[in-house]
C-alpha cells in the first residue's frame, strides 16, 4: 500500500461501497479554484500530451516497462472471462445487443459479437464486474479496463499486431494515470469514479494512437473525451460501478473516430479555465501530466488483486492462506484463529455473521475461514453457496480479530492455535499483490485460470494464457481473440 | 430576459464563446459542500421524481403547457432541419454511421437512418449546431435537445402517438429543468454545459416513461443518466457544443434500456452525499427537484430564439427590422444608424468588422446592418457570403454605437436618419422571442421555413409543419418522421 494513500482513499480502494453515508466522509476543505488560478494554469497541456502519444514509438518503451504492460493485460483478459457469465454483463447485453451494429468486435469468453463500441462497453464491464481487476494505487485507477476494451474492439475491426496493442496500451494507461494524477485527492473526493472520468481519455489516446491521428487530431480526440468525462463513487456497490470503465471505453474510443472526421473540440480539454480539470477537481497539478514524458511510465505502478474482495483484508487472507499451505492445515485441527489488525479492518469488514456473497466481502472472519478451508479467496470464495457452507460456518465461528493502533493498513497478524495445543504464527509486512510483493506469474495464472473457468474449458483457458504471455509476438491481435470465444 | 439572469449567465446564455479566457471569469467564491452538508440532504429526491414521472397521465397536463410543449416541438423540428446539412452533422455521420445497427430510426431532413441511439445523437446534434434553438432562460438549459432527441428515435420504433410523445417530452422536459434548477448557477459556474449533464437525466426520465417503467426502474435509470453526466462549456464553439445534447439523448435513452433490463444503479443518483448534485455542484436546492411536482411546468417557461446569435444583440435586430418594416427602407435612403446599448452589448459584440459568419455574430454592426437589408436575421445572415456582401458592408459602415448604464440587457434603442434629414427612433424594451414577447405562431413558422428550406422543398414543409401543429393527434409519430425525409 502506498504512503500516498491517505486513510480514506485506502477504504475506498478497498472497493467498499461508499454512498449513503455508510461511511461517515471526512470533511471536504477545499475550495474552489479561482478565477484567476484558472487563468494562470499552463495552456499547453492538452497539445504537449497529444504530441507525445503521436510521436512515441513501440522501441520507445523500455523492456521493463513492456513486461508489466503484458502482466497487466494478462491480468485484465482473466478479468473479462471472469465477468463475461456475470448477470451484470448478461443484462448489458440484453439490453444493448439489438441495437448492435455489424459485429466486428468480440465479448471475451462469450459467443456474442456486437459493433465495435458496445464491445469495447461490453469488456469494460465485464473486465471490473467482480472488483477483481488492476489497481494503480497512487490514483486507485483500475487502468486496464478502459483502455484495453477500448482498443481490443478496435484492434478486432482493424487486424492490429499484438506490438501495436501493447503499445497503444501503454500510451492509454499513460494518458489515464497522469490525468488522474493531476487532479487526485482532490477530483475523487468530490465524488467522481476516477477510474471512469480518466478511463475515457486514456481509451481516446490508446485508440487515437491505433488510428494515426495527427496531432491536431489527438487534440481534438482528447478534448471530446474531456467533455464525456462521467461516473459518480455513489453508484458502487450498483451495476453501474463496472459500467464506469466500459463507458470510458465506448465514449474514449467514440471520441477517437469522431477526432478522425475532424470533428473538433477545444485544444484545450484537461487545462482551459473551464476544462476537465478545473471543472471535474478543486485542485489541480498540471506538471504531472506534462514532466517527464516518455521518460517514465505509470503502468510499471500497476498492481494486480490476488484477492476478489477488498485490498484492507489481503494482508490476513495472505497470511492464512501461507499458515494453511506451510502446515498442510485442514479444518478439523484448529481450535481457534486469532487476527491482529489495524483498526480499519474491522470498521470496513466486521460483519460477523454474513448472509450472502457480497455481504461475504465485508467479514475478515469470513473471508480468514474461507481462505483456510480453500486456500485461496477468489470469486468462488465469495459466493452465496461459500458463505452457507456448513464447514466455512464451523471455522469462521473460530475466528476472533482485535484491532491493534500500531499494526499499519498495510500488515496484520495470524495466530492459529490447534487442538493440539501448538500454535502458528504470520506476520505479513505487505499482502501479496503489493508494490513491494507483487503478484507472481504462476499467481497471475492460478488467477487466470480460477476466473476463466466460468466460461472455458481447461484446455482453452492454457492457450489463452498462452498467447496473452506471447502477446507481443502475435501479427493479428484477432488470433488471441478468438481463442477466447467458448467451442 | 429574466431577473434571474446574472450579468455573466447573459453573457454565456448568448451563445458567446466563454473558454480560455477570452472573456475574464467572474471570480468562484462558492465552497465545497461540507461532508455535514452532504449527508443532511432528503435521502429520497430521486424517487419522489420518479414516482411522479411513473404515476403522471397525460390528462394532468393542462392546456396550457401542452400548447407550448408543442411550440417547443415545432421550434425543435425546425432546427434540427436547419443544421441536418451542416457539416458538424456531416462529420459525425462520417464517423460513426458504420457502427449503427438496424436503421430504425431517422435523422430528420436527411435520408439516412440510424439504430436509435445514434439517431438521438445525431438528432441532438443538428438541433442545436446552430445555436437557434430554445432556451429555458431561469437555467440556460435548452431543453427540447436531449429529450426529443431520444423520444423521437425511441418512439419511432415503437410506433407511439403523438400524444405519448407530447406527455414523454413535457416530463423530460420538466426533469432537466427541475435538476437544473436545483444546482443553477454554481454547477454552471464551475465549468458544466448544464444542457448536457441535465439533458441527460431528461432524456431518460422521457424514454423510461415511454418504455413504461416500474417506480424502481425509474429511479435506476435516473441513476444511470447521473453516472453519465456530461459536457464543459470550455467546448463552446467547437462541433462539440452540439455534441452536449446529442450525446445527452444518446445516452439517456440509453439509461433508460439498461433500467428497462434491471440493469441497477445508486436509488439516490441526484441527493447522495456523492451523487449528482453534490459531485457537480456547490450549492444544492432539492426542493427544486421535488416541490409542485405535476402543478408547476417548466416547459410553460420555455422561450425560442428569433434570431441566429447572441441573445444579447436581439433587442437592437428587434428594433432595426421594427424600423424597417414600418417605414419599407431601403439601404440607399439611410444615413446612419445609431444605437443606444447596454454596455455588454459592446463588450460581447463590439467587433466592427468581421471577417467570417461566425465572426459576425459577435459583430452587431454587422447584425444591425443585415437585419435592415434581409428584414430578418436567420442563419443565412450569418454566412460568410452575408459577411462579404458589399452593401451589408457599407450599410455596416454607417452603424455607430454608444453603451448607455441606463439601459437595460433586455432593452434597446435605435436611431436611423435617413438622406433626408428625417429621423427615425425605435426604443424596445423586451426583444421579440423574449418571455415579455413571445415568438408568435407565425413568426415561429418564418423561422422553421427559412431553416427547413436547407433540407427540404416548399410544399413538404408546410406539410411538415402542419403535422407539428397537430402532432397531439398523430396516432403513429412515423407519419411525422417520414414527412421529414427529402423525397
Amino acid at each position: 500500500m502506498s504512503n500516498l494513500l491517505s486513510r480514506r482513499t485506502f477504504m475506498q480502494a478497498s472497493g467498499v461501497a461508499i454512498g449513503s453515508g455508510a461511511i461517515p466522509l471526512l470533511p471536504f476543505t477545499q475550495s474552489v479554484a479561482s478565477a484567476q488560478e484558472r487563468a494562470s494554469a499552463p495552456v499547453d497541456v492538452t497539445r504537449r500530451l497529444a504530441r507525445y502519444l503521436v510521436n512515441s514509438n513501440w522501441t520507445d518503451i523500455p523492456q521493463d516497462v513492456r513486461t508489466e504492460a503484458v502482466r497487466s493485460v494478462f491480468n485484465w483478459v482473466g478479468c473479462c472471462l471472469g465477468g463475461a457469465r456475470h448477470i451484470t454483463t448478461d443484462r448489458a447485453l440484453a439490453a444493448l445487443a439489438e441495437f448492435s451494429g455489424t459485429p466486428e468486435g468480440t465479448v471475451l469468453g462469450r459467443r456474442e459479437r456486437l459493433d465495435i463500441l458496445h464491445a469495447a462497453l461490453l469488456n469494460g464491464i465485464s473486465s471490473h464486474v467482480l472488483d477483481y481487476d488492476d489497481t494503480h494505487l497512487e490514483t486507485i485507477i483500475h487502468p486496464a479496463g478502459p483502455v484495453a476494451s477500448a482498443i481490443l474492439a478496435l484492434g478486432e475491426k482493424r487486424n492490429i499486431s499484438g506490438e501495436e496493442f501493447m503499445h497503444a496500451f501503454v500510451l492509454g494507461v499513460e494518458t489515464e494515470c497522469r490525468i488522474g494524477k493531476a487532479v487526485y485527492p482532490s477530483h475523487y473526493d468530490r465524488g467522481f469514479h476516477i477510474t471512469g472520468t480518466t478511463g475515457v481519455f486514456g481509451a481516446a489516446a490508446a485508440s487515437g494512437k491505433l488510428l494515426g491521428l495527427s496531432e491536431q487530431q489527438m487534440v481534438w480526440a482528447l478534448g471530446i473525451a474531456a467533455t464525456q468525462s462521467a461516473g459518480l463513487k455513489e453508484m458502487f456497490g450498483t451495476m453501474c460501478k463496472p459500467f464506469h470503465p466500459g463507458s470510458a471505453a465506448q465514449n474514449g474510443l467514440k471520441a477517437a473516430l469522431l477526432a478522425a472526421k475532424d470533428f473538433t473540440s477545444s485544444d484545450q480539454g484537461i487545462e482551459a479555465p473551464e476544462g476537465f480539470a478545473f471543472t471535474y477537481s478543486d485542485v489541480q497539478d498540471f506538471s504531472q501530466v506534462t514532466d517527464n514524458l516518455g521518460s517514465t511510465f505509470e503502468v510499471s505502478r500497476n498492481t494486480y488483486k490476488p484477492f476478489a474482495c477488498g485490498i484492507v483484508t489481503h494482508p490476513i487472507i495472505d497470511g492464512c492462506i501461507q499458515l494453511r499451505n506451510e502446515n498442510n492445515l485442514v479444518p478439523a485441527q484448529i481450535a481457534r484463529v486469532a487476527l491482529r489488525v489495524n483498526p480499519l479492518v474491522l470498521s470496513l469488514t466486521g460483519k460477523t455473521t454474513p448472509q450472502t456473497g457480497l455481504e461475504s466481502k465485508f467479514s475478515i472472519y469470513h473471508a480468514s475461514a474461507a481462505a483456510i478451508i480453500r486456500g485461496t479467496a477468489g470469486p468462488s470464495e465469495f459466493t452465496d453457496a461459500t458463505v452457507q457452507n456448513g464447514e466455512v460456518i464451523a471455522l469462521r465461528g473460530k475466528v476472533t480479530a482485535q484491532i491493534d493502533e500500531n499494526v499499519s493498513e498495510e500488515e496484520a497478524f495470524v495466530s492459529i492455535t490447534l487442538n493440539d495445543g501448538s500454535v502458528l504464527d504470520k506476520h505479513v509486512e505487505h499482502a501479496i499483490g503489493s508494490m513491494e510483493r507483487p503478484m507472481t506469474r504462476e499467481a497471475l495464472e492460478q488467477k487466470f485460470s480460477g476466473q476463466a473457468a466460468s466460461a472455458l474449458p481447461v484446455d482453452q483457458i492454457e492457450r489463452v494464457m498462452a498467447l496473452c504471455w506471447d502477446i507481443e509476438s502475435i501479427t493479428d491481435i484477432n488470433e488471441l481473440i478468438r481463442a477466447t470465444v467458448p467451442v
